[in-house]
């Protein structure tokens, strides 16, 4: 289905929306769009110099006043008005700045909902915006990105396809795999002719052009992924090596309790710490130990489910344990359970150990990894551990200023399917097989690739997008 | 001091803030504020249609276009612009917003500070505001109130606050103050000639009423505060009583991690629940045993804290105790060492004990308090016990709608001086003392009535007030 089929009658149904984050802040801002906004926030809103009605005023002019539920006044507010198509969602809007409390800035959206408004889904204005022509789906989706964003990199990628950088290079393939396909089809229809229009050979080199190229973007989403959600990374360990107090000197603030007692933390604890430029998502897991306990089962299960999703496993133990053999055979089997992960070990307690140096030498020699001494404690070894952590997404950074990064999992997943239509074209090229079989791969090449700028798109995947995004977008 | 002696340079240097709460939202307010604003705006800020410098922009009119950090795209905004005195501090200003996620916040935020901005002080804006003369203090405080308003009824009082409902009243004190004191500043004047310009008695009787006037509004604190801040409630009980459960259960959703094994609960999560329009900030405190180990003691500590501040105390209990002896004790010693809480006792697991109805009694007559039976597990009797609790508050709205309320412990404390100094004026002339030691007495009066709407104020209150504010306020 074409996004033009999909056009919402314009301008919808009248939406609000809280549009500012949920807490504590000086100002918040209730939007509204759609058909009669300005009429229905003359109904609420008193202007407090000048009668002029917001019905009646100009675009992107702000005005000062008051809101009232009958005599009952609400907030005082400016009102921000903007006239179709000359809006976010290309609707009639108003977007009131009020001020920020919770309990204030419910009571506003109540009254706009109590005046003819219905609360706005997930994504509904980005959806507008999307389905009035006003930005394309990547766009839209980068809004998302870019909001969620939690470092700089992942914001600068964010920026770069919201200015259209990779809708660009997309457009770019479209029109190539546009040009093959429209070619092949017409030797399609002078089938009964036996022309060919273009070499088999030439073609050949044409498509494999394109998967490359679009095999490049593939590949760029192992980096985009991490840009866009962080380094996964899970500290493993006995209990009581020191997991919580290592993850709260990572953290470099205190988070978890911290205790002496086998099995303290009970439920993971997941926070966020930015070393150069890299953000990792550290999760602390309860002790991995066979605990009778039912609250220490259900950590160990949950932490199960975290390393199975890990970029990067730090294993954590005590130097100062009297044997750690256990130690080492748990490493040993997490290294070969899950050999997609990094894998650091880190032997803590440096500071109590005498023989360190020769404890890490046996260590590394028992395991076949890296080995990297710290005291949690007295925060001994850090900077080296990071650095380590740090080499694991080395030239990220590099990466991302050369070229567009692909950061979501649906962009993904339609280029790779991309990426199979024109393996298969290339296929059955060589095989010499029937001319319909080449155009209908390359025809669904082109759809997967339409898919991601929602040049194609289904009601389905508009929902799974849109979805996504908090109320208010 | 006067407020004109505090006038700041008019207008102040400029200053940035990010005035929306800290999260994941769709749209973020930047504010900018102070001399030559527009101009700094106008050095990062590139309009998207025509060429309009914001600083020819009339105010009150909004500007779509991007920022840039020289050619690096910062984000896609919409500027409002606003000029002096037109705007909340009645400097020149410019609010742009922007995306709502924390990195591309805090980016649109630092390209202010690098073009010449310096991060506002909390409550600066507010300040401003009330340093050129666009508020009084009760309006900024309500400011405040507002934004940190987790009921309604606080939201309420806070707008009503707002709108100058207080600060009303406090002025017609004021006036009748500043009667008289004129007068009697008269009699200071002729002192020679012995004239009394009005009689003693109905300068006494002035004086009562005002005292009594001044004594109704300290009176409307303790209720004022409840509706602020909350009704304070501590769960106190031994370990494994259900307290996390019972926590749980008044909130109505999972909070605490719930276990079987005594003290799991390490710290005091406090968390409100909204009963009736009525808030209760409820605090779960760690079992109140003597425990060796050095968490619980910690937790101890703190949960004795907390109950010093309660204004109800429940405590819970587990009928399915072999002996509740050591219970009673505690619950007639904490009443003992609290009574100014309100105290219920709770008593758990209903469902599991045959004679509770025996056993309630019992408690009911071992310790003179109000016995409420629960079931923490399948929600049994927790109506019940709601709307007990809420009977603490009763007729709490009743009084908010019939007259203004005092919310802060700075009002209250300044009405308490202005009560002191009103009592002392009473006796000093019921003991026909000199009439300038009466004239002190009313002038320290009104001085203290003064410092409330900012009439009078000093440096270290204004720090005070706007020290609690949030950044971008």
């Amino acid at each position: 289905m074409s996004s033009s089929d999909l056009h919402l009658p314009v301008p919808g149904h009248p939406i609000a929306a809280i549009a500012t984050p949920v807490g504590v802040g000086a100002l918040a801002i209730v939007r509204i769009s759609g058909a009669g906004v300005l009429d229905l926030a003359d109904r609420v809103f008193r202007k407090a110099h000048g009668s002029e009605k917001l019905a009646d005023a100009a675009g992107y002019t702000a005005h000062f006043g008051r809101l009232y539920d009958g005599e009952e006044m609400v907030d005082e507010v400016i009102a921000l008005v903007f006239r179709a198509p000359r809006s976010f969602t290309a609707e009639e809007m108003v977007e009131f700045t009020c001020h920020g409390g919770p309990v204030v800035v419910g009571r506003v959206l109540r009254l706009m909902l109590d005046k003819g408004c219905r609360l706005a889904e997930p994504g509904e204005f980005t959806r507008r915006a999307f389905l009035n022509g006003r930005i394309d789906l990547l766009q839209a989706e980068a809004i998302g990105e870019m909001i969620h964003a939690r470092t700089e990199s992942a914001y600068r990628t964010a920026i770069s396809q919201m200015k259209g950088d990779l809708s660009a290079q997309l457009g770019a393939l479209r029109e190539q795999l546009i040009r093959s396909r429209a070619l092949i089809e017409l030797e399609l229809d002078f089938s009964e002719e036996d022309v060919e229009f273009q070499s088999r050979d030439e073609l050949t080199a044409q498509v494999e052009t394109l998967r490359i190229e679009v095999n490049r973007l593939i590949d760029s989403y192992q980096h985009g992924r991490l840009v866009s959600e962080g380094v996964a990374t899970v500290i493993a360990g006995k209990p009581n090596a020191g997991k919580s107090t290592l993850l709260n000197t990572l953290l470099g603030q205190e988070r978890a309790i911290v205790s002496h007692m086998p099995g303290t933390t009970r439920d993971y604890i997941e926070e966020c710490f930015i070393h150069d430029k890299t953000m990792f998502r550290l999760t602390d897991t309860a002790g991995l130990r066979e605990a009778g306990e039912e609250i220490e089962h259900e950590g160990i299960r949950r932490s199960r489910m975290k390393m199975a999703e890990a970029d990067l496993i730090l294993y954590l133990l005590d130097l100062g344990t009297e044997r750690l053999d256990d130690e080492l055979t748990e490493i040993r089997e997490l290294k070969a359970v899950h050999p997609e992960a990094k894998f650091l070990t880190v032997a803590n307690k440096l500071d109590r150990a005498d023989n360190s140096g020769d404890l890490i030498r046996a260590i590394t020699d028992g395991t076949g990894t890296e080995v990297i001494g710290i005291s949690a404690l007295n925060g001994d070894g850090i900077a080296k551990l990071k650095q380590h952590m740090g080499e694991l997404t080395k030239g990220l950074d590099k990466l991302h200023e050369a070229s567009v990064l692909v950061t979501s999992l649906r962009h993904y997943e339609a280029l790779r399917n991309a990426s199979d239509a024109l393996q298969n074209a290339l296929e059955l090229i060589e095989h010499q097989s029937e001319t319909e079989l080449i155009a209908f791969e390359l025809r669904a090449a082109l759809d997967y690739v339409g898919e991601i700028t929602g040049k194609v798109v289904n009601e389905e995947v508009l929902n799974t997008i849109f979805d996504k995004f908090c109320i208010g977008k």
